[in-house]
């Protein structure tokens, strides 16, 4: 009589970039646990219900709400590990609750995660944390989802890394520390900062926000060129929706780099 | 009248890792062209004829066999690149053809590409390379798909990356020109040659092949236990089904890193 939880990758936010086995395991699921992480990211959780409004086959499944934790900000004497760490504190005790109150034996519960389960989504970490502290016990299976990055590449039509190089996947606080390219073209999630514009040297960059969605804006060119326009359309959007997810691939470009390799 | 050429990504190569997106492209396209590597790898073949069979709502759609060149052996004389250049431009020859004699104006043809054609697939780049040479005209879509690096992290219930930190994604020749890792988790595509058997120091891997399949193979440990497990298993893997897809994440671990960090 084991609970089962089934942590579903759902895409970077176009209900049409759902997997078939990401409904399929949508459908088996007894309890889907939604998160509500406030007024301003209502939009998110609309999709959310809209993707199981369109792909659910029955109403009889039951659909728990819960309340996410906010992150602290990253204070000097916390530093980000911290702050982090105690996040996740947090969010286990949420699914602690959720998992032990909302979850009877037997049945099975589903966690929906943008984008995929794999690429910084905290929801595994969790999840194992809690069986490996005897907090919760629960088989576990993991559906992978369209990443925001694929979204990207596809919506510029472009290869992410040149031929046979590689691609560094990283977040904007790392490349705000950095401040330097890598050799390699870099794709950059999390960028609450816009580490862009602190980029030195000629770089050119990929630029999307809400990719896959009606609602897609994506901006390309030499960083130089593109990063005021690249700003001015993040910023007013984000007033308009009153969030914004975005990501970027970004390289290192002399001038004189053939054009071919853009593709 | 202009042609319409969609590349959709399906996945690693479990038909239900396809998206509704994906779905939809496949039955918009009059023609869908399906490439022959030859019979070894005719399992892969019979995959997206599975595919299309099982998606395809009408049997109007033409599906167009062609066959891929195949690539040279990277030698001294030619280097890497340059064998790859020439590979690309045989493809290109094929591409051509297809679009100018099997696709009429006005329709629409698809390219099935495994994985994303975002991530190391030569599709895109032809075509755009077709185009800018006035070879061939077309508008193009892009359709992303899952890859194998959510399908392995999906396999393993892993985080690609530690909190925060940077994933790389490269190939196994670059892993075996490197030899030791790099400070980030490393996920490792196209190796042929089996680069992590090459790897110095503490390391920990995760491996799979066939993910998302039913064939799916996984194994998980420090690289220095399972290194000869893995090999094995491939190798039987291999001759059993007369190819082998497979990828892994490999990560610098020393004996005393917390077990935490796994996950």
């Amino acid at each position: 009589m084991t609970r089962t939880v089934l942590v579903i990758g759902i895409g970077p936010g176009n209900p049409e970039q759902v997997t078939v086995q990401a409904i399929a395991a949508m459908n088996r699921a007894d309890v889907i646990f939604v998160p509500d992480k406030g007024e301003r990211k209502q939009e998110l959780s609309r999709v959310r219900y809209e993707i199981c409004d369109r792909y659910l086959d029955s109403t009889r499944r039951r659909i728990v709400d819960y309340r996410v934790p906010t992150r602290a900000e990253v204070s000097e004497a916390a530093g980000y590990e911290t702050t982090v760490a105690d996040w996740h504190a947090s969010i286990a005790d949420v699914y602690s609750g959720l998992l032990n109150d909302s979850l009877q034996e037997g049945c099975c519960g589903a966690f929906l995660v943008w984008g995929d389960p794999g690429l910084y989504d905290s929801a595994l970490r969790i999840l194992h944390r809690l069986r490996d502290a005897d907090r919760a016990a629960f088989d576990l299976e993991v559906i992978p989802g369209i990443t925001s990055v694929q979204a990207l590449a596809a919506a510029h039509q472009i290869p992410l890394a040149d031929i046979g190089n590689p691609v560094l996947l990283t977040t904007g606080r790392r490349l705000a520390e950095q401040g330097t390219l890598p050799a390699e073209s870099v794709v950059v999630m999390l960028d609450g900062q816009q580490a862009y514009k602190g980029v030195d040297g000629a770089a050119e960059i990929f630029w999307g926000a809400y990719l896959g969605t009606e609602d897609e804006i994506i901006v390309a060119g030499p960083l130089a060129d593109v990063a005021a326009e690249i700003d001015r359309k993040r910023t007013k959007a984000r007033q308009r929706h009153g969030w914004i997810m975005d990501t970027y691939l970004i390289r290192a470009r002399s001038a004189g780099d053939s054009g071919d390799e853009n593709h």
